[in-house]
């Protein structure tokens, strides 16, 4: 029977995912929506207690003076960089190779705002001091994502984003943070989101990665940044009549979930131990730094597709429904934790992990 | 009291609100959520039955190839142009000098796109056959937005409709329908919305004017151009990893009250046969063509608010929460008929209108 199962269909079927918070489905809705008053009116385009709170909170939170409610952090981010350009008066910006911007956005920036990307570091490292020191051509921004989600979710030493922040500031170049998961990385800096994001003139967060809510960003700057922003949300059609779906769940996810981002990173580096015990098997980073890992596997997609759905049979646990070709002999995943990591007993770990050594040592 | 109390407030505290459905708060959302299956899976970045089940029902009612479901209509709309302009490899198009793109959209167009509108007509008119022969310009597309909310939500005469699309096919240039109200119009012109989307090259419609819901809209056309549409809708920002919440909703209320169009259109010539009974009082158009209109009334905007804050405490009837100042002697307002009307008795709004015309007659 395995042999005619999808590996996603397989994983969708074990009693316990390793990833995430739970299913993606309407109940995620349901379930916010529950603790919310049905008389409480809509926001209206952008105005209203629903929306203008929210992002009063978020502003104070990541220290802010002001934050701006988008649909979308694609939306949010070209935005950023496309007022910081019209700012210098210079449509050029810098960014990592594997930025969201550059590899998932069907070319936003270039296409809608004309702005050229610089390409800093390789595909495979994280952006340095010296790659923007070395830079040939001044630029308006440099945006930097912390973690670097396409490598495993790295993150430079808190001591060279401080020195980058600096030499940024002298040059007269404005940094803005791609924190999509800003707090998933706060356990391991020891640093609250305010303190993290005074290094930064802008700043971006998202509420469906490790919060678990349903879409929807923030966009935090100065005052003249963010009422910039709305103009430019609006000529995007994002300035929707009602955005409360979204504002109302992120809120309610990000109040549960936010304190619990320290027990995600512990869960997080453990499993990363367990999974480094196994042949051929090696977590990016070898110790995580947040939440995330990515998940290598030094065996050809296809050879690896029946061994996991074997493991995922014979034990209930699902390590990944998508496995990602690096070559012809290895293959990836993305490991991110969640609330239902804390649910699956100890035992079933250790029996997958001890079946997953064992298939991939018999592999010739 | 009244003199303390602005004219919004005392609109919000009637028993009888005229326009529309009703409050636009949560609960909004809330009923729609109760009837859909909370394990049903969220739309995943375009994909997924939600989504896909609903797109394909709208091409169907609208009789095109394909549709899109996009969180705004200014999305959906600044795209559908960039498409048929990009096509003929001219960005000039045309439409009404009161469009939604040209006057809430901050510029969208022009800063996004660089499109050049051309605008056809006056302002208190509707575009006519002639205007767009007499063009000295050639376009890629036009835009007509049926009815023409700006000016009372006018339409044309159908066989006008038809002359307008025979006229541009002939010539080369893509016709493309503002249906934000296009259910509302269908009773008028006696058509089904296929047979006058089968006059136009792609279609927008919108979920939340006399449908009620919360936010949202469909862009249909032939294949080619709603694959183009899926690519604009990433690069805007507009492509949500969950659109659902905006989907179930859409999709309720449309089931709830496509079929009320009738209904409302009926009450809405009837309102406005009242209401230009009363001296310095005119609806535009006399005889509504839907469920919508704009109401004059001769009198100063800072004269008439308090004979309506009056007229609301007396009757308990409320018309409008906001009064647009049109000149020193005149000012309007819109009304949408929803569902609340067939729900305010005869003699309130006999005694609220009668007080009406005593009051404006016993002005100098």
């Amino acid at each position: 029977m395995s042999d005619k199962i999808t590996l996603f269909e397989a994983f969708k079927q074990t009693t316990y995912p390793l990833p995430g918070h739970g299913p993606r489905n309407i109940q995620v809705l349901k379930e916010a929506l529950e603790h919310a008053d049905g008389n409480m009116d809509s926001d209206m385009y952008g105005k209203g207690k629903v929306i203008e709170d929210f992002q009063e909170q978020m502003a104070k939170l990541l220290g802010k003076d002001s934050a701006v409610f988008f649909p979308s952090g694609t939306m949010a981010q070209q935005i950023a960089l496309r007022i910081w350009c019209d700012q210098k008066g210079l449509k050029k910006v810098a960014y990592h190779p594997l930025c969201h911007l550059e590899i998932h956005e069907e070319d936003g920036l270039k296409e809608l705002h004309h702005i050229e990307p610089i390409l800093l570091a390789d595909s495979n490292r994280l952006i340095t001091l010296e790659d923007i020191q070395n830079m040939q051509e001044d630029i308006a921004c440099l945006l930097l994502e912390l973690p670097q989600r396409e490598i495993g979710g790295q993150l430079p030493a808190y001591s060279e984003l401080e020195a980058i922040s600096a030499y940024c500031r002298d040059k007269g170049i404005k940094l803005h943070l791609d924190g999509a998961r800003l707090f998933e990385i706060l356990p391991f800096y020891q640093k609250s989101a305010a303190e993290v994001c005074a290094l930064f003139d802008s700043v971006y967060i998202s509420f469906y990665k490790g919060l678990g809510g349903i879409t929807g960003a923030i966009l935090a700057g100065d005052v003249d940044f963010t009422a910039e922003s709305k103009v430019w949300k609006r000529r995007h059609g994002g300035d929707l009549i009602s955005l409360y779906p979204y504002i109302i769940s992120s809120d309610y996810y990000f109040r549960g979930r936010v304190d619990k981002m320290g027990q995600y990173y512990e869960a997080a580096k453990e499993l990363a131990g367990m999974m480094n015990e196994c042949h051929r098997v090696a977590t990016l980073p070898i110790e995580p730094v947040s939440n995330m890992f990515h998940l290598h596997f030094e065996v050809p997609k296809e050879k690896l597709e029946p061994i996991l759905i074997a493991i995922y049979e014979a034990t209930g646990l699902g390590i990944t429904g998508y496995l990602k070709e690096i070559n012809e002999t290895s293959c990836s995943c993305e490991i991110s934790i969640g609330d239902r990591y804390a649910n699956i007993p100890k035992e079933t770990l250790q029996s997958a992990f001890q079946m997953l050594d064992e298939k991939m040592r018999a592999m010739i």
